[in-house]
């Protein structure tokens, strides 16, 4: 099997016309499987996030018109993250996103899951703001820690079938 | 009082920069009158959309996190949207929105209700698209009859005492 065109480092780039942020990820998965890691409550709390902190899920409903709520802790303070969920289908998730500490700024994220064959799914997502310095805003905000680590987790949850 | 600077009609205009419609529109009203008639199930059903058009509210569960869902129908057919309530305050709502007939597209709105003083206050909405193809899309619905229809219909509510 070739790997060259795998994208093992998840890319995050600025998309060139609307104020989105776009993320393409490959993983030794299925798509069920990487619907199953971004839906369950447990298995995302397992991955989700940089490594140094620990995740506390307060709310998930996981289902179209549902919504979620989590706060993720490190040695350094609390920090809050809400949604709704505005579709949740076996190849697609939209749902929002708002920082607490940002609490007028909401992202629109569209995740898709596409079967690569060879057993490999790509992930793709946008994360659309609503102005181009909220966009700026995120990309600098340090976010692909998060992204980079969480996407590792990942990763070892698939290959110890946790998933 | 001067009217000169008045919005009895609402402006609809594509943003220059971003792919969102940008809507103005000025009440005769408190901006609690005005978050009461978006977010009260009764009182929406009895402004929203085209004259010539019914609306049937099928979930409303209008709190942060929560979702709807509607059918409006005229001699031609049905018309089904939904979405989910990003966020609920008596100063903005921000929600999604989908037309059931294009189910990939998904519109982000944030509507504001800001006090002008003397019984005035100001409706600014963004429907945030992601892609300038689906606000194009949008824009050249015909929309904007719902819009100005749904508008007259709610100034109605608001001189007849029933908000």
């Amino acid at each position: 099997m070739s790997t060259d065109a795998r994208v093992t480092v998840a890319t995050i780039e600025a998309d060139a016309t609307i104020p989105g942020i776009r993320f393409v990820r490959d993983f030794e998965a299925t798509p069920e499987q990487l619907f199953r890691a971004h839906t369950d409550r447990d298995l995302f709390l397992r991955w989700n996030g940089p490594n140094d902190m620990d995740t506390d899920i307060q709310v998930w409903d996981a289902r179209t018109g549902g919504e979620w709520r989590y706060v993720t802790r490190d040695d350094r303070g609390e920090y809050g993250f809400h949604g709704c969920f505005h579709e949740v289908r076996t190849d697609r998730i939209v749902q929002t996103f708002t920082y607490d500490g940002f609490p007028d700024g909401v992202a629109l994220e569209t995740i898709t899951f596409t079967d690569l064959g060879d057993g490999r799914t790509r992930l793709e997502a946008l994360s659309l703001c609503d102005s181009f310095e909220g966009r700026d805003m995120m990309l600098a905000s340090g976010m692909e820690v998060g992204v980079h680590d969480g996407y590792a987790k990942l990763d070892g949850l698939l290959a110890d079938g946790s998933i």
